[in-house]
């Protein structure tokens, strides 16, 4: 196995700069030609810097803790993957930690985190009163949201264009001649349920289409099954409704089987979007329209920002909304108007 | 913060027994009675080791690393969320890296993690001939295999019971009278896709069902894409079918999608079964059939071996193999004898 030596020999360099030029705390200590020279030689050679080591040196761990709701909502996978690309290849390792949006688990999760000495985190957890972004924030530990900002603490952040996808989706129904339409929005608990619900109504208002609270039905978590309670509900309070825009695909899909159970099938009575663009909703029948969001682009940005974190924990915090569009797909199409009664009328 | 010293005084034990108690490589000194205790204590006053410093002590870093092909393969987050969930209760953390099934990006990332020092490997990457794995067996690194096994050397496992699951899928389609069968096998390279392919052929040839190699067609890697080409492969052949077992459900969907496009419907013209029952195969229309893998539990089985490895090293591998069940759904059903052609006849 190559040695530092083995590289600074290759780069004639001696071995002090070449460590210097390898360690990302150190390399603004070399002129970036060095830097160049030494990092080609170090992967001609296959050169692996011995991280434990260097981590008990620095009393840095070069492991970043991640935080996310839970990895088996497909939408995470993908920001996970992006994360671990591109951090990786700064030799960072993740430790990544489940909290199922609990608060509590959160807290101790960040706190069994910062123990074990990570540089930084990343933090998908969408809690909307979060006292564990106050702390982060208030002891200056590195700290990126990801796919949620923070109203109380100005943590850097990157998000989808939420507000844009929301009026999007809104504006392709309007398109298509739809006026009464219910929103199937996320828990109440979470930042991504309360801005889009937030932009459901305001965007409602701002085409012009009739709003009233009760519009709105609000699930309790992001899955299949709040789906489908959500849209027994809509159907049984009665409202006249024939098109739904859900807070995220699983509650689209949800919201889909069940309507269609009750003789309401989608698009012919219903037409229904959703939100993410997770894998395989265009091999759904139909298939769902529903908003993109770059999920692993927010991954990659969001591996630069704790990056740039690292480098200068006092700098501005930076907050990156990413751009999202509307996949049309066939679950979205002209309301019914030969149906003898509306949806629910 | 409850200190060490408060969990002592809680249990009514000096503080070197509380600490013995609460750590996993010294519990073994203190009685059941009083670790039980101490537990207890630690729990009910939120008492958090310090684990960086102890791992510092104790030259044990207590992560575990984690080396998949893909987290976007939804095959892959249950069982990460169950090693997590396993292994956090016990405070380790999870150092997850990817590999594609690249054997060279495999063993860069062994090397890694490695010099960071990972108390033990969990492994799910599927190559068949591995060299990494005789140097992790040589080395005596605890390791432990996910998904799949290793022909060459005995490091212990946890998989799906295969075998029964491809017998279980020709069962099926045998009972319901079809005769000639596609396997759209997974890549050459892999553990499982060899696996199943073996199966496959022994399992027709003991149904007394007609076989031939052709009737095999292999993907390149596990994917919808790869399903699609075997699929129109398959067709093309001109060899007659009324059915295919594909070995996991991304080829089987992407297989489905393909002979649709080619005017053979599933499962009028054509029945499919897939492997794994990843999530929303039940939304899909057809649902699909599939083989479920208990993907959860593998994970959970893999964490507990991964700790008696780490409790003993030396121990005889435990070789698990968790039973699978067929999940009938609407892709399969008899073949359509008034078709005036089969398939590719």
């Amino acid at each position: 196995m190559a040695t530092l030596r083995d590289v600074a020999d290759a780069a004639g360099v001696h071995p002090g700069t070449a460590s210097r030029a390898l360690n990302p705390e150190t390399k603004h200590l070399v002129s970036p030609t060095t830097m160049r020279r030494v990092r080609r030689a170090a992967r001609q050679l296959g050169y692996v810097p011995n991280t434990f080591a260097r981590s008990l040196r620095t009393a840095r761990s070069r492991s970043i803790g991640v935080i996310i709701p839970d990895i088996t909502n497909p939408l995470f996978p993908p920001m996970m993957r992006a994360l671990e690309d591109t951090l990786g290849a700064e030799s960072y390792h993740l430790l990544t930690v489940n909290t199922d949006n609990d608060p509590a688990r959160e807290a101790s999760q960040v706190e069994h985190l910062r123990n074990r000495g990570v540089d930084g985190i990343v933090l998908a957890s969408a809690s909307t009163h979060d006292p564990t972004l106050v702390a982060l924030h208030e002891q200056r530990v590195p700290t990126v949201l990801i796919n949620r900002q923070s109203r109380e603490v100005p943590l850097p952040s990157v998000v989808p264009d939420e507000a844009a996808g929301i009026r999007q989706a809104l504006s392709h129904l309007r398109s298509l001649g739809h006026q009464r339409i219910m929103h199937v929005a996320g828990p109440p608990d979470t930042a991504t349920g309360m801005q889009r619900r937030r932009t459901f109504a305001d965007a409602m208002v701002a085409h012009g289409l009739p709003f009233a609270e009760e519009q709105i039905v609000a699930a309790r978590s992001y899955s299949f099954a709040e789906g489908a309670r959500c849209a027994a509900e809509a159907v049984d309070s009665g409202l006249a409704f024939t098109a739904v825009v859900a807070a995220n695909d699983l509650l689209a899909v949800g919201a889909l089987g069940e309507l269609e159970r009750r003789g309401l099938p989608c698009p012919d009575r219903v037409s229904i979007i959703g939100f993410n663009d997770i894998p395989m909703l265009d091999r759904l029948r139909p298939p769902l329209t529903t908003v993109r969001v770059p999920a692993y682009q927010i991954g990659e940005e969001a591996a630069r920002l704790i990056l740039d974190r690292l480098d200068d924990p006092e700098g501005e915090p930076t907050h990156l909304e990413l751009p999202v569009s509307l996949v049309v797909r066939g679950s979205t199409s002209s309301p019914d108007t030969g149906a003898s009664t509306p949806v629910g009328a």
